[in-house]
């Protein structure tokens, strides 16, 4: 490829994504695409929020499995979902999007619709970012979320005390089901937003603002790598121990009642939060479940996370984690 | 590699950043890695600029020419360089980093040691990322950097007008002939910090904030692209165009005289700007020489960028623009 068209060809993609997401202007953001950096004018009693994610073929999405319109939304939930952990509101997404050369232009439309369906429901500008050629026959992507709460509000992983309760939201181990799915029958499945937890994964935004205005919740994670390895997190942060009672898991309609997927299966994108007992928790937050599934213990002698089964069976849980599909 | 190890691999790199960068505390982070976000608090009179950039192997550094150290110091450097165009402070650096699975735990600990010692001098915390284990034999990093200007004072692309002089740091294209060098050995070449504009550009941050907070520039850019290109995209954004004197260049010592190295090589991460013809411009800031290389004119019929040779010959310049080494 000569220099011409290699230059050529990232002003081109910069082009077609400064076009696509013209229009979602914001009072957060001053500046955005065209310019050294963008510049953000956050409130005056605001903290800014801020994560980034990878999104990479081969390790977080698959061509053969996934829609180019599902790559895309995935790779913008994956940040989204972070902020709802903290309870933000979001205020910018900056996306570093490396492609291979002479690649399906097709593909790159849908990808960048995909994830800008997502970026208009979460009202998102897109700010900024990077583009390179791949080095390699793959899409690299790179997400920066960036989101604000009041000053010194944020939900956190630390906050959760012994005696709180553990809640999350909507069902679990969908997204692993569906996975499941998709290898057993090696090609891509039609679905669409809102009935497809591994494909369209729904950021809990509005519920994480809820939690975080309404002082509902004592420490927050997303349900990124599974519940045994968040859970495991939040208990890190916290100094706690947990236990989960199996039989009050919402299990998704895709898992079928199979509890490891339940809590092993990673990419829900739910949240998993503590609450005070004296908290009175609602049934669901803008028409999102919240189901207690455990309570939070002092630290002592026992494992971290303990599970209780129906017929009260006790055992220690052990860290799944969400194992990439590469590795399987 | 089963689930367990890949966990822990990406658990244990996390361990190995956090304690690499541990005690780069800042006022301006409430909170940094370790939980789904990190928390910022820039001031209440201050503006966030974010730039995002990637540095791929094969891309933007080979591992047989650059050196683990000059890897992680270009990863960071990118970014910085940058805000040095915006003239704003660094608050917060971002780290995205993908490793092939089971890679040499040496040469990540150099690449860490070079980022390190850049973010330690720019004193820049590390304040997240993400880490993930590369889907093919190459390393991907993608750096955001968050810096903070007092509102409205942000030196931009756009503000250049015709009459007003051009402007150069340092000196240009030495970045590209210390590439041609590695190309010819064909293997790494011993240089350190201060004396290497390849392995080791030296983003301008003091000069940067110096021409903001003293009012010396109209419009700024950072030379990532090349003069060619860079120049040109700041006469795109300040809608005038421009002429450079070529005998006026600066040329590095590396590139011999060669005038097209300093004007389409890049990398050099000097500044380009613009100053009205009024400023009393200093010879040097911070030790760092400001050159005066050519002019702003108002936009007409003919090229955007002309070029002046020392015997008076006109010619248009043509946009050269950066080759990345991988398309050679």
């Amino acid at each position: 490829m000569t220099k011409r068209v290699a230059v050529g060809g990232e002003l081109a993609l910069i082009q077609q994504i400064r076009r696509d997401f013209k229009g979602r202007k914001s009072a957060g953001v001053t500046l955005g695409i065209g310019d050294d950096c963008a510049i953000l004018r956050p409130g005056a009693d605001q903290e800014v929020v801020v994560t980034t994610d990878f999104t990479l073929e081969g390790r977080h999405f698959r061509r053969d499995w996934h829609s180019a319109a599902s790559a895309g939304h995935r790779t913008l939930a994956r940040g989204l979902s972070d902020l709802a952990a903290m309870g933000a509101k979001p205020l910018a997404a900056f996306l570093s999007l490396a492609l291979p050369k002479a690649f399906d232009r097709r593909w790159i439309s849908l990808y960048l619709n995909g994830l800008r369906a997502l970026a208009k429901r979460a009202e998102v500008p897109l700010a900024g970012g990077d583009t390179a050629e791949s080095p390699t026959g793959m899409v690299l992507a790179d997400i920066v979320l960036m989101g604000t709460v009041a000053r010194g509000t944020a939900l956190l992983r630390s906050g959760a005390r012994a005696g709180d309760l553990l809640y999350c939201t909507g069902a679990l181990g969908g997204a692993a089901a569906e996975l499941l799915l998709l290898q057993q029958i090696g090609r891509k499945r039609k679905a669409s937003a809102g009935g497809s937890p591994q494909l369209f994964p729904e950021p809990r935004l509005a519920v994480g603002a809820a939690l975080r205005r309404r002082g509902l919740a004592t420490a927050c994670i997303d349900l990124s790598d599974g519940v045994s390895s968040d859970l495991a997190h939040l208990c890190d942060a916290s100094q706690v121990t947990a236990e989960i009672e199996v039989s009050l898991l919402p299990i998704h309609p895709l898992a079928k009642g199979n509890v490891e997927l339940a809590l092993h299966g990673g990419e829900d994108y739910e949240l998993l939060f503590a609450a005070s007992p004296e908290t009175k928790m609602p049934r669901s937050i803008g028409g999102v479940p919240i189901t207690r599934i455990g309570r939070f213990k002092r630290r002592g002698r026992g494992p971290q996370v303990t599970r209780i089964e129906e017929d009260g069976t006790v055992s220690e849980m052990r860290r799944g984690g969400w194992e990439h599909f590469a590795g399987r």
